[in-house]
C-alpha cells in the first residue's frame, strides 16, 4: 500500500475527501522528517520508534591484508518495532 | 517526539485542533497496521517501506556441540529507509 491507497482507506473510514487525507499523510511525514532532522527520535506508540543513530568511528583490522584501518563515523536511520507490532506480526511464521 | 508532540506541530501548521491531528495520526497507524496484517507492505515515498518479512526455516550447525539443528520459520518487521531519507540523514556523521 502506498500513500494514495492509505489516503483512500482513511477517507472512507472518517468521511473526508481523499486529497485531504493524502495531504495530511504528506504533512505528517514532513513534520516527522523535520523533527528527525533536529535530532529528535520519532516515537509512535503501538507502532515503533525511528531514530537517526550515530555510529562512532571504529578501528578494525582489514581481513584481507591484516592492516589496521579506521571506519569513519556515520549516521544510520533505524526502526525499532514496538512490542505491540512485534506481538502482532513477528514470531513463528 | 511522540504522537502528542507531532499532533501539536501539525495542528499549528494547518490550523486544526490538536485532538483532530492526534486522532488522524492514530487512524493512520491503525489503517497501516490493518494492511500490514493483510500482508501488504507499507510504502511511504520520501520516507521508507515497512514490510513483514517471512524468514524460512534454516538448517544450521550448532556451534557449541556441532550438531545439525533447524531454526524454525519466523516473521520479522523490517523498515527500509527511502533514498530521500538516506540522503537526508545517513552518511558521514
Amino acid at each position: 500500500m502506498n500513500k494514495k491507497y492509505l489516503a483512500e482507506d482513511i477517507a472512507k473510514r472518517i468521511s473526508i475527501k481523499k486529497y485531504e487525507a493524502y495531504n495530511f499523510i504528506d504533512l505528517f511525514i514532513e513534520v516527522a522528517l523535520d523533527n528527525l532532522g533536529k535530532g529528535r527520535k520519532l516515537v509512535l506508540s503501538k507502532f515503533g520508534t525511528l531514530i537517526v543513530k550515530k555510529k562512532n568511528k571504529k578501528r578494525v583490522i582489514n581481513p584481507i591484508n591484516r592492516e589496521p584501518m579506521i571506519i569513519p563515523p556515520a549516521k544510520i536511520v533505524k526502526f525499532i518495532p514496538s512490542e505491540n507490532l512485534k506481538r502482532r506480526f513477528e514470531g513463528n511464521g
